[in-house]
């Protein structure tokens, strides 16, 4: 198969991480015999100082020209607690999902047997633990107008808005997960106090019937906040808007005790963006400690929901777990055994697969 | 001292835990000479099946000539799961807030040492946690408008709206509770995303030098979804709009591994009602089996909060933890030890006050 992938490596750990992808996605590709081509682009912190443009035009030309895009991180400490601030990398990751119509993201939670007992939680809570949320992502409060203030400006105001077609095009996807899975859907609102929430619960009440096979459930976002603490296992596949999904996916992410493994892919028309949850961790940067293993594990995701290849994705979520067995692994997770550089730990990847 | 209580029941264990609130305020009153009078109104699923109201006038007018508020719990399951019925027991609670101006709801996160091991967190994640939300509770998207369909009925919006003056007040009361405590403010917002948020923080970062004593930390609300698990004790007072605190109250609520103990109150201009944070549980309603302790201690914060009687609140606060200490408890704590009634917990309290 050919494939053309957009890199784009971010700040901080970004371009470290975003290294490693590329040696496994390149042995995957030689083992199996795929032709792939790169394209790097620029986005983030380090694409406002090269271009003031969090996300420049090139870059996205690059990504829309592609069938995926392999992402690492963004975000500079110079830019933060600055809520005034002109520009701002994040503006090009809101921008970037918008103008690829990257409407869902996909952010499952599972656990390593070798690293579960990292997780704040305790064991019989946490372990065996397999959820996946589709996070809306080009809609909601985060996109809504008018925002803004009144003249004086002592007043702020921002909207959330949802067509039914946007909550039908996230609502297919968590359905069509569930039926491959446990056939569990929870429906996540605050249909009790929103409008939007009342359309979400309503549209996908709707589509119900269509899938007899999968259980939904519907639950208030702060119970679901609860439920993720004392019992995660009770959910399987989770759908919910915008906001809600920020808050609640990064509070899914750290019971799993391996944040740092965790990938994720944003979904669209056409483009498939894949990319590790984990921050630009800018202490980390340029010190080859960073640990690879979400951006490694990304790829796995890309190479299974881009292009269908699930062997190919199979393959690279093994050596992952090799990787774990055998210790090989960066000083994050390496807890008194021989500590890898990240390249060592993508090197050793590459090599086991081919 | 003259005291005038509301006593608003409410639904499912409501009426129960109420009753042993009662004896325990009487007892305070009997033993440190105050004068209390009680009147009891209607609130909830009950007041929609008397007067078809959930907060029906004859209510307000109770809770208006009050000093303060007890409140049990609302909730029923026939109105759950019904996005479009028309009265709902919830809509009474929004209205009350909103008519009495409670506008900041307190929830407090601490652990009793004899409850701790019921944390689903680790024992040194959440042992010696205590922290409190100051939660906005009559503003942001809960009562913005616009707010509905349009014609059609295929898109829905919601708008969140704050002016400075409401983050002002809300913003007072946290500064000067971690003035009290250990002079930590955390303010919680999407800055990075939401019009509102950039005016919660720029207002907090106006009021910050009136209050030179205390450090004060801006944190992005998804990752303090993250670090309430993570790393609770990091945490001392923090405050947040009307959505992001609901959300995040109820997420901190559980890893105290008692729920069922959290007390909370909601503060105004005038009138200041007191209520568990648990729900109004149904399944146990009229078996004289639910845990009073959260309404207990609610009772507690009201002496110390509504009537400036710290000596009172601790008093009651005290015999709390005897009971706790001694095996005073309902069947949800008893842990195979024997297991009191609610009444007998409740006429226990009261002698040991006397
Ligand atoms: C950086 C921020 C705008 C972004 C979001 O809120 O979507 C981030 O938290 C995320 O979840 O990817
Ligand atoms: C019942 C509901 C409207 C309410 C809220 O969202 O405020 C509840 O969750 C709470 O926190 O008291």
């Amino acid at each position: 198969m050919e494939m053309h992938i957009a890199l784009l490596p971010g700040d901080g750990i970004g371009p470290e991480v975003i290294a490693q992808a590329v040696k496994v996605v390149n042995a995957v590709g030689q083992k199996f015999g795929h032709t792939i081509t790169f394209k790097e682009g620029l986005v983030g912190a380090c694409a406002i100082d090269a271009t003031g443009d969090p996300y420049p035009d090139a870059t996205h030309e690059i990504c829309a020209g592609s069938d995926a895009v392999l992402f690492g991180a963004i975000g500079d400490p110079k830019y933060d607690n600055d809520p005034k601030a002109k520009v701002r990398p994040e503006q090009g990751l809101l921008r970037m999902r918008q103008k690829l119509g990257l409407f869902a993201n996909v952010r499952p939670t599972f656990t390593f047997p070798s690293l579960v007992h990292k997780s704040p939680l305790k064991l019989d809570r946490v372990d065996g633990v397999d959820l996946v949320f589709f996070r809306e992502l080009t809609g909601g409060v985060y996109f809504g107008e008018p925002r803004g203030r009144n003249e004086q400006g002592t007043k702020a105001f921002d909207t959330n808005v949802y067509s039914k077609e946007e909550i039908v095009r996230l609502a297919r996807m968590g359905f069509e997960a569930a039926q491959k899975r446990r056939k569990l859907l929870t429906c996540v609102d605050k249909a009790n106090v929103m409008a939007t929430s009342r359309l979400w619960r309503e549209t996908v009440q709707e589509l119900a019937p269509e899938y007899p096979d999968v259980k939904v459930e519907y639950e208030f976002v702060d119970a679901v906040a609860m439920r993720l603490i004392q019992w995660p296992k009770a959910y399987d596949v989770l759908i919910t808007e915008n906001l809600f999904g920020d808050i609640l996916t990064d509070e899914a992410s750290v019971i799993s005790g391996s944040m740092g493994l965790m990938p994720s892919a944003s979904l669209g028309s056409k483009v498939k963006l894949f990319e590790p949850i984990h921050g630009s961790y800018p202490q980390a940067a340029g010190k080859d400690i960073a640990n690879p293993l979400g951006t490694v594990l990304s790829a796995a995701m890309m190479f299974d929901y881009a292009f269908g290849l699930a062997e190919e994705a199979k393959l690279i979520s093994d050596v992952v777990n090799l990787s774990l067995a055998e210790g090989v692994v960066t000083e994050d997770i390496a807890e008194g055994g021989k500590a890898y550089k990240t390249s060592e730990v993508g090197d050793w990847l590459a090599a086991k697969i081919l």
